[in-house]
């Protein structure tokens, strides 16, 4: 079964996953404060509309359509231009809002796919619907039915989530939501010779191969995201402080 | 005592199980998000139908059917031709109408059982039943009446459960779930040479010997899970962050 | 002191414990699932009927009649043979139940005791006495009341203890009950070489020396448990994930 | 996009941070007691006065004014003569009124923008905001409000959090407003042979590229903080208790 | 100032000590299930009587008197007779007895003194006073008095307390009665080479000097406690999984 | 700026803290049981008595004056005589009695302040403030409330604090009173060799420059705390559980 993707045009990652996102797909990326996920979903949203022609659609619920547009900007994005031109729009909004929006005939996120012919959502951050219910069921009910009424509405989403913890793993695990998504990347900060470097993996692709490399990236203000080589002769990159491997270490003493 | 096998079909697997899974047995199949727990389950229940004429049931607790359908179809199993030829059936309930289902005379599963002749079902996943009581005593209660319910029918079940650390064991420990199971495989991620790898094993097989081996495993749009070797010359696999055996290392590094 | 020893049987464990159980003792066996804590149960029950002619009482919380003697039958046991002379009985209660029946005249344990002259008693499993109360000192209380009451019938009892982490010891500690009891023996999985192996040790003896070793055993259908040799060349074993020792790694890469 | 950069003068720390803040941005400086957050603070905020002519704001929850005059004098910075001459003001207040001020016109700081034409603001710690509310999506927004009120007057802020570990990262996972601040920067305490030094790194900065280094730093009471190079031949610095790298290891021992 | 020491004839213990306990003192030792604690405590008992002439007082919360009997029988210590001559008396009681007993003039422990000239007391275990109070601070408050009343009835006291964690340091941490006993001695269990050992130490001897190291001992039916040589070669052994030191390993693989 | 030093007149201690305490400071000292940190404290007192003509209060919350009299003896200083010339007070209060002391003109503290002319304070241990109240932000509040307090007396005060945890850091991180005293130094327990060492380390000290060593320590009869060298080719001497260097080990098996 053939499907056409739909591309990050982020260099390297559309390879990462296979190509691109599946149609009609939500796209889960998570990471720590810093590591870009916002920029890497503006670039989702920015090279959707610019070089494929798919007007997308930013939800936000925290940070002001102003924030977005100024950090664009340092990457060259113009997305007050994009949204003069109707091609864009960010709406500030809340996670009850956005839940029963999507629940409802006509809502926000409905008229704009409707008028805009919006291919491309982001949703930044999907974290900030854990303040809907203390309840772990009903937390993923809610973010499932989200999950679902987006697909419905035939578009292709990118929803990011915040990590607690600065290296490694979160130690109380991550949350469900991981569970319900479609694919599941993670951006993670390594130390590695005394400097700190980040880490991307695409850890689940649903109905779909995708590589498993965890690679190093850089983010630009030229290109924003850029995915480098993955890394060589490290063990444990996933833990955040990783050792050299034993094999590395005596090849580069005693041999190179 | 030798007994006929309920074969997955699935390549390497029914060896590591001793032959394949006891007749009327409970099987617990867990992992993280991404590890391919459904599409074990699917393979598993397409098998059997397709291999042995063994008609299967889906329960599913959140995924509707048309999930399934979609996620079968990109391994090439069709299964809407195997629900319309009466052989497949996906139900989506909740684990409370399961519950009482199965208290009940005449329930759905029963019903299918004998309009059917269901021989393998799929619960997916167990984990929902978390939902029902707070009370782990209780809980376990439910998860051991429902699983002796669905041996009463006369069926071999697959249960998957989800598991909440993407590497090695969940801090909170496993649920007791895994006490009352007749078998316990464990699919975990694991980062060796800056990617990621998938490791399966057997963990408890009751009544039966089975393979040790925690062996590599890849899921593709050809043959769904395809068991590899062992891995070698890692220690701490489980872990998820193995490191290189230094025997290993010294060899590599010294002597090929 | 020179005491006759209740011998359980089995390959190599009457060693470790300097030649088998004291009489009328409360011995504690704890293992995650899969490990065997049942199987060794009732292999120490079967091999005092038809060994030593000691008539066993099996008490179960959860587990059907039915399952023991399909389980033993794996085995080559035959329970429903021994159960059909008189030599052995298997009761499913509850904690509640065996609770005040060992506290008034005339229990159910009292009257197989008299009236069969049980000598043995397994308690699969003593974990299922949590749920009597949530408060550690009257659980401890009563499972110290329970135990004695076992010794006042002169019987001699083992009782399986179910471990909630898969690896290494649970991180919220060991219960109290192994403060109390007589003899505290743990199996644990231990990963080598990239497979599942299983370490028996005895960490408690009252009373008595007693084997340190931490040794390897398999169970087959053949013999039940089996007791191989003790670990070499690993440090950190009841971890879980032990490591190769160096002085063996350098042995083995630059020696060997 | 080329902005002026709002420098803290501080040897190294602009180079890290590609020339200084970004103006009107909110920057978090983390640490743990002892590591100088405090000193880093007075002096972005002294070398903003003496070297550009740009008032300064402390603002403080728990210390009086006497005792950062005091602190500051240590390093030869003479606070009480530049509050004399207006260019500094230190203000002892609580979160409560602080929140409050900004939301309202004319409030305190307000005043001070308005009235000393202040450009640099030190809010020392942002820690006490956490007695505001048991909620975390509710001090969240109330940070958020905070960190944006301050940027609406137009000023460049420094806030310092308290780390409650000493060493490596707090097992609860740091706060969230690590996301909504514009760069992040952290200070720890790194063992290595047998003496404590100190690390700094950038971890986050919005909108600009900044050093991935962890480099050494000491303060001294001729210049205050004081960046040295990055360490080297070290593994797992941010876990405090770093070790030192095998080919460093091999280097020095062997080759050296 | 030179003081006699309450010796407890516990081969290389005393020695540990720095000759013995201290007159009128409150010595702490803890340990895991079967690492010896009330065998010390009975070896400290019963050699004070036959050596010292010391007569002795055990206070127990759990075991019955003929527990102790039959226990100390093992070592080839008459209990029984020593309790016939009036120069021992084992008292089960509680620890809200004991505590009320204390407080009040002419208690049970008081009359014990003045009647049989107890010079000795073992409390088996402090553990139990947990359950007298959820409060940590009145927890402390009540263990500091009858720490306190005893020194007043002119005895030296061994307390034994119970740990959580069979390796290593109970994660919670150990509870406050270390800070306020006069001495503090630690048994752990030591995985080394595929075995068992234990070891123990003298973490605290207030008013005196002792020994540092860590020691092997066992306990044999002989002699009770045996103190053996420290162990050599092993970094971490309070961890309770040590590994071999470098050093060491270099040694025996290239040297020996 | 030069100021005159509180001097502890301990071996290689004032060397650490740049020539001693700095005057009207409050300096915490935190420990496991047994470390010392009340010695510590007393040998502050006394020698700011005998040497320096300071007198000396100390105020304890649990142990009584005759306590301490007892201990001070065992290093042959004589407090009773001190107390009797005037120059030493040992007042045994509550937590309460002493905060509500210091805010109230005429209480205890300043009555001994104005009429012994105090200039030394050894508050042991301000950890028993934390049953002041359940409330972090409130605890801090009372805890620097007192410190100030003290300040404004004129006098130098030394704060013992109880570390929870035996080895290393305790689990819960350590309170916030290390953010509000003027320098923070830490007594740990360290395994080398098999044997237990002492460590100490001053982590900060505002306002001054100090040293970043790790030293050993010794307490002995004759002088009390003796400071020894620095720890020497070990790593992760904070954690408690310190492994050798790799360049030590080479260098002890190869080439010494």
């Amino acid at each position: 079964m053939i499907m056409n993707r739909v591309k990050t045009d982020i260099q390297g990652f559309d390879d990462m996953l296979g190509g691109g996102f599946l149609p009609q797909t939500a796209n889960l990326v998570e990471g720590a404060p810093g590591t870009g996920k916002t920029t890497l979903g503006m670039q989702f949203i920015y090279n959707g509309i610019v070089k494929y022609n798919e007007p997308g659609l930013i939800i936000t619920f925290e940070e002001f359509p102003q924030q977005y547009y100024h950090d664009a900007a340092s990457f060259g994005w113009d997305f007050a231009k994009l949204e003069a031109e109707g091609k864009l729009k960010v709406i500030m909004t809340s996670p009850e809002v956005s839940k029963a929006d999507l629940e409802n005939v006509g809502g926000i996120i409905e008229t704009q796919v409707a008028q805009m012919g919006v291919r491309r959502i982001l949703v930044d951050s999907i974290t900030h619907f854990d303040r809907l219910t203390q309840n772990p069921t009903e937390l993923r009910r809610i973010e499932y039915g989200f999950i679902n009424a987006l697909k419905r509405e035939g578009v292709t989403s990118l929803l990011t989530k915040e990590s607690s913890a600065l290296l490694g793993e979160a130690p109380e695990g991550d949350s469900e939501i991981a569970f319900v998504v479609d694919s599941y990347s993670i951006l993670r900060y390594v130390e590695i010779d005394s400097a700190i470097s980040k880490a991307i993996l695409v850890l689940k692709m649903r109905g779909s191969d995708h590589a498993k490399d965890i690679r190093q990236y850089e983010i630009d203000s030229q290109t924003g995201f850029q995915l480098k080589s993955k890394f060589e002769g490290q063990e444990g990159i996933l833990s955040g402080n990783p050792r050299r491997s034993m094999v590395d270490a005596f090849d580069e003493a005693f041999i190179k």
